[in-house]
């Protein structure tokens, strides 16, 4: 049985999952809605789908399930009216800015039996799941030390700064629920420092540009992320656990593999520009994953509540930054 | 203006193909024809095309260009006859066995104005692209050694060896094409040697499995080919060249760039298994590039001309190994 | 004028320095001390030089310059007699394990105008003094953070670590000065979180074996350091500076550079084991640079402060995970 | 029993003998020998020997050993007159430039039941060891193709190339012995090309600077060698294995292990520049090895014998250049 898809919003995110969706056997793409015409109007070119409005998709009997990427502040209202109108829901994280309305937008899905995919695309990465089998295979006994180090070649425009909850809600939060993920247990305690050193516009935002976050578990397990809004050499992304008998790590993706060596030394390409050209597998193995969960009514592999519990980690630091405490995490939720 | 496609033969490299076209912009794929209906129905199921025969091809309006893609010894009479039909033709190297063959189809080709690319698909990889590029921007001065280290994962089928004309003629013959583009400069002389190691089968069928090759051009630049039939890690893809100021090359593609470490050491990825895998964006990037050319009027990248002089070199090889002695290019053509 | 030393201590880091001063051009080992005579005996027929005690070696005219490789607590008592003697002092990390005794001994030393250099051997390490190097010649602009992960293949005995002052000051104070080092400007607050996961006797101890640890500095750079008293896979020594405008870092050494590959991948060789082969050039260097300034006068590269600051950073790593909060350095010195 | 050593010839190669001879447990460098006063002065210098002339060494009862680094035209005659003298000889490559020569002072040391070593300083290299260890270790299956690429810097004197015999003679000889002792089978065809590509003069002075050679055993394993008097990214040493079940390779080594990445990429440093920094483990194992050997009365494990094979595959390339075919060993021989 054929999948079909509305996707929500037809910005930059959007046009991703667009393309995951029309490359997934079993998927298949209905219809874009996007208040921006043009923007809709690049979808529909793309891939010969309907323009609808968001009114008309949640009348659509065609359609089968949505991708919401539409502004946060919306997510959780649409989550709602989807689910109650018996769609299939995948929604860009985070859920909501505030956690009492994420937790509160949980409980309608779970009344509503509903489906909730939260969009948490590095779990789906090629590199990250042979780290995660790796794991799970026991090659490297327990779990002790994770080390997450995620930079984004520049930082996004101030205005998407104002409204995305700052940088641990809008970027680290996807480290927050790779550590989660990788730490195989819940954290504890949140430990963070905050700096403005790339712009100092960011720190009259608000925000702040770079961050080092420490995570413990009840059994002591540890995670340590480092995180800048700013990486001279492209997209940096690595992820490394130690074990108490080995370690595993996934290496970064240069823009090609070819070395160029003369008398000052050896050169290699810088690293892909961003996340679209670095995640491709992985948003295509997400909808994928979506795809076949709904297909066969099993637990999708990212939850509601991944959402939830990612965002109060970004809660906890910016209290323990506030602070200048190590706060638990048991204080935000 | 959109070009329609027909794909002649839907085996494996006609499959690589068929994706190829199918997500190529300002390319549709309209028809696949073989005589094997099941293998027919497989692209149609995947990529909605008509299944239609080779003669229906040739006389239908509604397709521009073909992808030749049947066994080699039909590969020349379906140019000439494609060709005459005023369709553009694309055909997987090589274009004929023989060298005269090859010869007189090219003249009719040429007589007819027709247009025919010959499928090298390595000089469409992103990475061999990048050294081409480093190349020609001078970044290593004057072209004086070529390396290329090619080694499939393992032997084709014992049937598919008394048809391909020899590991010269079906895996060697990618080297020498490499090797001309990136010398450039045409070679002079040939030298070759050839064993059977991995399984005597090949050479009870008169074959040999492990050759090196060293290609010399008038001016004294150099190339080795390294062949075998068997590489237990993987699909084994390499290209070195060594110029007067530096070096470029092209690094292999593992499975994933996950890294376990135990006390034994650090372990990465096996190789990309094989060409298809291994040359995703390659196929991509040729016939994007046939498309390019097609729609332009413009030269295609590669001609028959390479196929020509491929397969001459090839040709040459032969006679080395037979003689055993340095055989000049122009004692074959 | 060749420099004469006697090295205090026959253990392991006392022998690692008799190599060291043996090989160094302009010194001369001319005595050894250590109450276990076996011991010094090694030394002796290793390099040929005298057994004398350390009163003798006090009152030795042909004695220029002591390297200290006694316990810890007969450094600031070893330091104040032999700069009093007029002997320049090489004394291994720390001088003490209480700040207000190095306070002390260093007001000693200032006193006496004498010349002490306190160990920090990986200051000398070729490929950390070329990230260094690349910072200070202004190649990535801005220090903005630094990553320092530091893994030792196995934890030391268990009276080593009731006697070493625990992790952060025997294991993570090397990462401590490295950070100080790096980072270009002093450390404001610490952050700290610390375990026991590899062995449950550490924590009856009452030591630590797993730890992170964020420093801060007053303009906002920071350091994040990670620490395991276990590495499966070697000793794990590797720091990362990113700044404004490109990052640097060093990398791992391996015990050969020999690729092994088959079915199941690529292998490497695990990590040098330890700190002595891991860090022969770095002793080798740090002595040459001693000789150096003494020979010339000038101040020694690393100083008693900095065997002080770096303690203090200890002091405070250990305070942050009692009270679970940023600590200030002020707040221990 | 300590092996009281003399060196013949203090230029550079002899300075990095007697670093070695000085530095290995068990060995005493006594003296050194040079018609040239100044370079035996800084031999003396630098390790405290004699300087004798070179009868009074062959006179001398305290010397047990020596190291002939002389011009190659006088190493025959001096193995000849030391090995009766009833000393242990080590030679620098080559024996002699004439085959027969070459046999007729082995047939002298046979007869004396001398002690010969002949230097082939990388099968003492770490990296190389652990290949050849690999392969004996059966880790990669039946041996099929050995791949050695070996490039210098930079192009020796002009004189020097006058007396060398030539790059086969002088520098491809490293590598036909490498390739003897990875093939683990004696060669029997070689095929040769050679051309002048980074100096003319090289080429009015009868040599090549650029060569490859494939060589052949009786059961059809195949070496590739690829040489160049020049690379600018430093000095190339690389080999590699291929076999039935897996392969095994050595990389190079860079000047140090630190990566510096900026908004053009990620850059590492080139490689140590040259043979005397290369190999300096190489040398020293090798001089270990040859105090072994004298010790324990055991065979060398490198031999006159190697030389001499070494030799006519160089022989055997020269006449493959000269007359465009394959050459047997026999030929030669």
């Amino acid at each position: 049985m054929t999948l079909n898809f509305a996707i929500l919003g037809a910005g930059r995110i959007g046009q991703v999952h667009a393309r995951a969706v029309a490359g997934t056997p079993g998927a298949r793409l209905v219809a874009i809605a996007d208040p921006v015409a043009a923007a809709a109007e690049v979808v529909k070119a793309a891939y010969g789908c309907d323009i609808r409005s968001i009114d008309a998709i949640l009348a659509s009997k065609d359609v089968d399930a949505v991708v919401i990427c539409t502004p946060t502040d919306t997510h959780a209202d649409l989550i709602e009216r989807f689910v109650k109108a018996g769609k299939a829901v995948f929604c860009e994280k985070p859920v909501d800015l505030s956690l009492a309305r994420v937790a509160a937008c949980l409980k309608v899905v779970k009344a509503e039996k509903g489906t909730l995919m939260v969009g948490f695309n590095r779990r789906f990465d090629p590199d990250f799941m042979a780290v995660k089998a790796a794991i799970d295979a026991g090659q490297i006994g327990a779990v002790e030390m994770v080390t997450i180090t995620s930079r984004d070649p520049g930082a996004p425009p101030h205005d998407y700064i104002t409204r995305s909850g700052g940088i641990f809600r809008d970027m680290t939060i996807h480290d927050f629920d790779m550590a989660r993920w990788l730490l195989g247990e819940e954290v504890e305690t949140v430990q963070a420092a905050a700096s403005v050193l790339t712009d100092p516009k960011i720190g009259e935002l608000g925000d702040y540009d770079s961050v080092n976050v420490i995570l413990r578990t009840a059994s002591g397990r540890q995670a340590i992320i480092t995180n800048s809004r700013r990486a001279a050499y492209g997209y940096d992304q690595r992820i490394e656990v130690l074990g108490s008998s080995g370690m595993v790590a996934a290496q970064n993706h240069g823009e090609h593999r070819m070395t160029f060596a003369d008398k000052s030394g050896f050169h290699d390409a810088p690293l892909l520009n961003f996340f679209m050209t670095r995640y491709i597998a992985a948003y295509a193995n997400e909808i994928a994953a979506f795809v076949g969960a709904v297909q066969h009514g099993t637990a999708t592999p990212t939850t509601g509540e991944d959402g939830l519990m990612a965002l109060a980690l970004a809660e906890a630091a910016l209290k323990s930054v506030a602070e200048g405490r190590s706060v638990k995490l048991s204080e935000v939720m």
